[in-house]
């Protein structure tokens, strides 16, 4: 069987099967989106790994280097920012074309370190090597969280709020604008998709208000598409969920590009990835009071957009008007896809 | 200006200037083989990253993906080691082609879960992507030291001795038998380099000795080729060097190949890469103890190579004649070299 048979979580699946190990200072290993560590001290150290490849995430004449450099890195940090943690070590591994310029290489770097500077990460080490096709950029981090802070996809409970913070949907909405030159967006709404597309923000500040609050019961980042994504916490905290289309908060940038490709807003919404933005889990009677905390601190918008159910009630979107349609998770899959951009 | 043009170490200077940063708690950052972590508590951490590049490092046809597994997390293991650590965690990130069998992933990950286990290393996490050239495998590795057993590149002073552990030029006398199939040698000594370089031994055991001495004044795993390797340690401890041909430890297998391949042994142990060994420094009067405590620990050769001289006397190689030859750094540069195998 071939791993584009399989599909990408499955093949996760069997790996965890063949390399995880039980061992006490194994808090998390394979399977959720950060590794978890005991080191003998008042915190936990997170570990995180995540790829930018050339061709499958990221096409060189459309993403400036300095562009990749942020986004190869912020995608790293939304991970350890939805665990609970603060970042604060990147190592880079790089595989370059010999005939690419130094002056992209530099600028990718600057990209790195203008995104680790942001969020007090230290790129500390890494590595070069050569590629026959096109380029791999690894970004490995590293960071901590308090142990009572601790976040997974794992602890939602029936009775549990959904909850997303700022708005889904426009870096898929970024992503039409770059495959159909066509679209035709206002000025400014093109540069916010597109920003939104290439420099993600990892909510960092906002993961810790919720991670400090002691009252989220799970956490995890939007990457794959939120439909994808609550799957995971589903999958996870063995609970089923409810979500209305409705109340996916969709930007006005993202609402045009929605109108000139002939979709729903909210289907951005669901089933576009790569927004980084957090969807977590809260007690339905302590949702409020941490909204109103998020907000104060940050100027980030949240919005409660589902809630969690018993596992054996399923998995629904409730459309528009009204009716109740299973929730099937639409995100990205890396062996069963076709090149995003 | 290309990366081709420009090769691979200058790159990572030019890289160090950009993206380093002087803080506290990076205690080495870029430019060593390993990064060392400030994490508040007994020990340092100790993060690398290596990768196995499809057609660069390896080639399908030619090596099992069990091998790739051990071989790809042993390399990292060596560098830990080298610093004088215990390795601990290592997260993998794999780029796939789609069309890959799962049958091959799974072997790669019992390899990698094979060698972890053999060392006391639990696989954590990691990541996959598509890749649409072919294999890439980025093995991040963490460990811990003592702070007072950290060994560097820095630290050699003039007067040491330069000391090697196992015998070197087998890894490169085992690719000569791979890119030549009419070389003959008896087919123990072939089974034996090809499993010195499909399958090289991280010398954790060998360095804990080193580096609970506290006597060695510098460290490095011979990974690019001693007449590089040790290069490294003279640019880091701002010191010159000489070397003895002659002393170079090459196993009876690795001076049939040289035999067949009309070259003298020496030239295989001191250019030739990927042994894995370690190469160390320590006082002179040190020395003797040292290696008595390593043979008696570990049942592993140590020979001494060479001495360490005051930077201004230059580097040098004595051949077996007496003839003293400028020592030339001729191991592996990504960047400028065509495929080894």
């Amino acid at each position: 069987m071939r791993v584009s048979e399989l599909g990408e979580f499955p093949l996760i699946d069997r790996i965890a099967e063949i390399a995880a190990v039980k061992r006490p200072d194994v808090i998390v290993g394979i399977g959720d989106d950060v590794a978890v560590l005991e080191t003998q001290e008042e915190g936990w150290l997170l570990a995180k790994v995540d790829s930018q490849v050339e061709g499958v995430h990221f096409r060189r004449d459309t993403i400036s280097p300095r562009h990749l450099g942020r986004r190869s890195l912020a995608i790293n940090l939304s991970d350890i920012a939805a665990a609970g943690g603060r970042p604060q070590f990147a190592l880079v591994s790089l595989a370059l074309p010999p005939s690419i310029e130094v002056g992209w290489v530099d600028e990718l770097y600057r990209g790195l370190r203008e995104e680790g500077d942001r969020y007090g990460v230290a790129i500390v080490g890494g590595n070069l090597a050569r590629s026959q096709g096109g380029i791999f950029v690894d970004v490995f981090a590293l960071g901590r969280v308090q142990r009572p802070h601790l976040l997974l996809r794992s602890g939602a409970k029936p009775g549990d709020q959904v909850l997303v913070t700022g708005t889904l949907g426009d870096s898929a909405a970024g992503l039409s604008l770059l495959s159909n030159h066509s679209l035709s967006v206002p000025a400014e709404d093109r540069e916010f998709l597109l920003a939104r597309h290439f420099t993600p923000t990892p909510r960092l500040a906002e993961a810790q208000v919720i991670a400090g609050s002691g009252k989220a019961t799970a956490m995890i980042d939007v990457s794959d598409g939120l439909s994808s994504d609550i799957g995971h916490i589903c999958d996870c905290s063995q609970v089923g969920v409810r979500l209305w289309a409705e109340r996916l908060p969709v930007s006005p940038a993202a609402r045009s590009v929605a109108r000139s490709t002939h979709q729903a807003p909210w289907h951005l919404a669901i089933d576009g990835g790569e927004d980084y933005e957090l969807c977590f889990t809260v007690p339905a009677e302590n949702a409020e009071e941490l909204i109103h905390a998020i907000q104060q601190e940050t100027g980030t918008l949240v919005t409660v957009v589902g809630q969690i159910l018993p596992a054996d009630e399923g998995r629904w979107l409730v459309l528009e008007d009204g009716k109740q349609v299973p929730l099937e998770a639409k995100g990205w899959d890396h062996f069963e896809q076709l090149i995003k951009e």
